[in-house]
């Protein structure tokens, strides 16, 4: 299996939950660039469980270690960087249940059926989403590279069950609507490391309470992230198959627990009219540039420089406390399973850097790989 | 730019709207196989437009020429397959308003921004709609290949504007659910030539309606395609970022005109609970099987065995006849466009072979690159 | 399997030696560049088989003819250029002893091996040297743009049996060094389309009855191929791996006939010390400057700035007039196998502009994938 | 820049002489195998400098830690494997003469033009040979897989200087020749330890004399390493450029201090005849073989059946204690150099192990991605 991602810009991501380490090689980074590596923590902690009552217990250290890629001043310098996080927590020493009787949600039957008894069980092995610190970290070095070019990534949480954020202002693209998701998007940032970074403090009470629910039911619930990338130039990135879409698809459908994914308007062209969809060319600065954003920032897969808009359904956590009716794969029995220890009930908030991070590393393989003309 | 898709099947697609010839280049073709050209025409026969008032009236001929990749005999013989479509429309001489004036919603500036004065503008290029011939053609063939082990992958038009179709029954995988899904696909396969494929012919007919609709008002209408791909085996294809979903996402967010791409439930997992959307195990036939498929047919990026589900949003065609702002660009001048010459109001129809196609592709390559365990 | 060459400039071959036609796909050219089609069939020329008695009397037209990439007035548009070569000469209808009995040397037993009784036998199917005629239109349009970069390509017959042409000078970079090495280049160009395209026409003449003398005894011959490649900036390409030695030395190797390649030195670095082999630096013309080039233009894998130097080892054509041993596959028995049909007995003589085309694809990917920095 | 290797197993090198760790990601291992991690060691063992007076007095420790890719019990398990080798010694502080000054024969100037002052300078960055210990464990790991399944993997000395071994004999693949070679490699394996693996005691005798001498003239010396891979099954490998020959040319020209590689004949086939080099086919055991192997065990990329064989360059190591040419890059003005440090005069012993690991590497992959039909 390659896990890599990219064309210019190429992340792997290797380990497994238990392994001793986890981490992630990123070949491609212009060289020259100073890592700062303590806004690179910050970063990570956002995604790091056990930071509050509404994400799961486990105490890990995402303390990230970069072992190669920097020279001796902590600069980029064209060598391939890795960087690494050791697993603390100890291997457990019984898989027994866990070999046996696949989790319903989970990819314990698939992974099972493809490498039999030598899959790692433990922890979900290389399908838990505990890789996706790595991806966080890979991404989050994207995510400074792109700030120096003057580009931002910000999500926030969409939506959790039948509460929904205020959506992001994306599609009026007139200054006046920029300086609005500038407001929008300067409060995310205030609100970054809340249990849940939305524009609306009142939404998030809501949410928390449906986790609360969710929780006390021994069930989980499932929601919605919404992201944008503004300041990517016009012309930047491939065509169609080699664009910025199937790049950032092709990621974002790696992660775990996602089931959807939207650009700019969405499902919501399906009911659309061209005269309603279409983005009107006009003339602001001096500059051409779409009037609206329907379009969430592409066309043919190249960057038409308003804000990339992209949103990602994010499935219920499926380690639920309820008994669920599964098979003793030892026995070719069906059996009840009850899933033990403690999980988040409501992945939503942490995927939150974790889409930022994905769409960092999509956005800046696509500048790297076909930077805007001139 | 490297449009190509896929690890072992590699299918590399080439052309302009207008440049002479346009076509497809497909590697890694299991050595073998007995190509039905016959069907391959008649599968091609389903995107070529001209076909009814619904579809452009451009006169293309989709003939597909193999040029290389079979033997003396017509099966595939260990190279690459290479089939060209001629494009007999003659390069018009004028192109001098294109060049000029980006079409809202089209590639025209982004491909202006990205190669100037070089990119090839007449009947937009390598961004044309008429690249999805080849790609089709080589998903055609995929599909033969795929029925030879027993996968079908069948779509249908879901929705045009507000109209509906009725949805494939795809979660309920008991033996009865699944012979519902066959008699839906049976219902789809006779019905595969009608301008608007759809398992309701009432569907259908308002479909039609919004069409002529949008057409009257010099418009343009979406949809949204909904597909299933029956008969993988548990255990086919890669984990994560090289799994099934990732690979059909590649390649539907390269298709021109797609915005939107759900598995399973896609969306509504934002508002379910884990013990809605678990998929339970149980026995069946002496087979470990999920019991439901809220999935979608994949977990972890690999097969569950149960039929893949995937939809697809489709934006309205942005050629339109009415007016529309727009810049020209040497001028540096905002101005009025006229969008010339006959449109498809609406791609949605056109499209069901062509999500087909990718997704065969995609599904193949996954089975190919990593099949089922034994 | 997967035909293709490059990361930037992607290169993909198709076709049999009797498939309708045989071809190239190259993506990643930059937009904008003229192609000049006269000149590259002049180039293609110098490949095309019965232009003398030293070559094979088959009666092929090598007319490339290109279906897309270039926009209407013949410029690289940013579209993926395919070129297409027709095969016409008939398939013949008997290839009934070719399948049964393998020729020594050719890929006859290993392709039954891969693909049994599917493989394309005619004329070699996708092992033909034919398959170096797309190659060789790829690589000239590579030259093409190399030029316009100030970057040359030329080769020459070095070796014949025997008979060693006078050998480029190409390890003295002085002014006065790469005088002799203009002036030398100068010579092969006017002597391009010569049967042996070398320094010396006296070693041209015996190389001539070196081949004349292995037709009589019903045998061929081998040879070798010296190339340089100058111009190419200090700093272009990429480290190790990636580097331009590796990208070169992958292409070569995947051409017909190749056993041995050289860089500098080459072999003879086995017994050279260090101080004579290292290349001491100085200024020249302001410049930091390798002033010796005993290691051929590369240092991890990244341009000196001094001519890139390359030796290919080309074996004896394995078609040969007399009785061989082999085996019939269809009754596992010892057979004797005389070769029909006329085949050159040397194919040194056309691999010189391969082996240029071959190396300009390289180093053009090089160039592309890893500019020089400023 | 991509610093990866094969198509199904995927092998990333990363890191620099003085960063924290170095190492490697491979991908696409089959799961089930259960590593012995001692043998490994004793394989890295073998090229550790230090060992003795012909190689660096550095004392490394090339103890190889695996991170990920093996589940509980030591065995892979599908997911990515990690191999971390720590650098444990000190970064020095002073760089600066190394960071003006580049040493003729290594990667420092054309590095410099690459990346500036951003690069690496530390014991040379990402071009030291300390990044052979990384692929050599990859390679060792390879070794192991392919043991399983009857492939072995021997290389020697084959020359310093103007001293020789004896060759290994690959060209007779009769039952008595191939007892021969297995003799030989028995020897080889008994030697492997040694300072010069060779199959004469004697030779191993002359080329320490030959290194001493280059030590006691302040100099290095090169010399040339035979490699051959026996078990490889007919049919196995891509055809060409996906071919057994590409896959090690790529990965051997991606060495350190390589400059040539042949298979088989080599450039002997250059004064060969058609009726030399061809190997016929008889039947031996009831099985179709070549009975000769001039051909070096690939005919068109794909396995013959007989030994793979292999012969590689390596040019004599650059650092040498004589005063040499340069240029002080901060000034423009040409210098002399005297390269500090003790360096191996010859590495050509420690790289037995190392083109016995990247043999592997290729061959694994090519099997694992085209194994032999049936």
């Amino acid at each position: 299996m390659d896990p890599t991602f990219g064309t210019t810009l190429r992340t792997t991501i290797f380990g497994q939950s238990h392994s001793p380490a986890i981490g992630c090689v990123v070949s491609g980074l212009p060289a020259g660039f100073a890592l700062d590596e303590e806004a690179l923590a910050r970063f990570m902690a956002r995604r790091a469980p056990g930071k509050n009552r509404f994400s799961t217990a486990r105490r890990e250290s995402d303390r990230v270690r970069i072992v190669s890629g920097l020279n001796e001043r902590g600069i980029t310098c064209g060598s391939a960087l890795c960087a690494i996080i050791e697993n603390t927590d100890a291997r457990t020493s019984d898989y027994d249940e866990l070999r046996r009787i696949p989790r319903p949600g989970h990819a314990d039957l698939t992974a099972h059926a493809k490498w039999g008894d030598s899959r790692d069980v433990g922890g979900g092995g290389q399908f838990s989403a505990r890789l996706t610190a790595p991806l966080t970290a890979a991404g989050g070095i994207a995510l400074q590279l792109l700030e120096q070019k003057g580009i931002k990534v910000c999500a926030h949480v969409a939506q959790v069950g039948d509460v929904t954020d205020e959506p992001l202002q994306t599609t009026d693209v007139t200054p006046e609507g920029l300086a609005t998701l500038e407001g929008q998007l300067r409060i995310l940032k205030g609100r970054a490391t809340e249990p849940f970074c939305t524009l609306s403090e009142e939404a998030a009470g809501l949410m928390a309470r449906r986790v609360d629910d969710a929780r006390q039911d021994l069930d989980s619930i499932g929601g919605a992230i919404e992201c944008v990338c503004c300041g990517v130039p016009l012309g930047t990135g491939g065509a169609r198959s080699e664009g910025i879409q199937a790049a950032i698809a092709r990621i974002i459908f790696s992660l775990p627990a996602v089931r959807g994914l939207e650009f700019g308007e969405g499902f919501r062209v399906a009911s659309m009219r061209g005269s309603e969809n279409n983005d009107a060319y006009g003339m602001v600065d001096g500059q051409v540039r779409p009037l609206t954003n329907h379009a969430g920032g592409t066309l043919g897969g190249i960057a038409t420089g308003a804000p990339i808009v992209v949103r990602v359904a994010v499935k219920p956590t499926p380690s639920i406390a309820r008994p669920q009716r599964s098979v003793d794969l030892s026995q070719g029995r069906e059996c009840t399973l009850e899933v033990k220890g403690r999980h988040d009930p409501c992945v939503v908030s942490r995927a939150v850097p974790i889409i930022e991070a994905a769409v960092a590393l999509a956005v800046l393989d696509s500048w790297l790989t076909y930077p805007p003309a001139h």
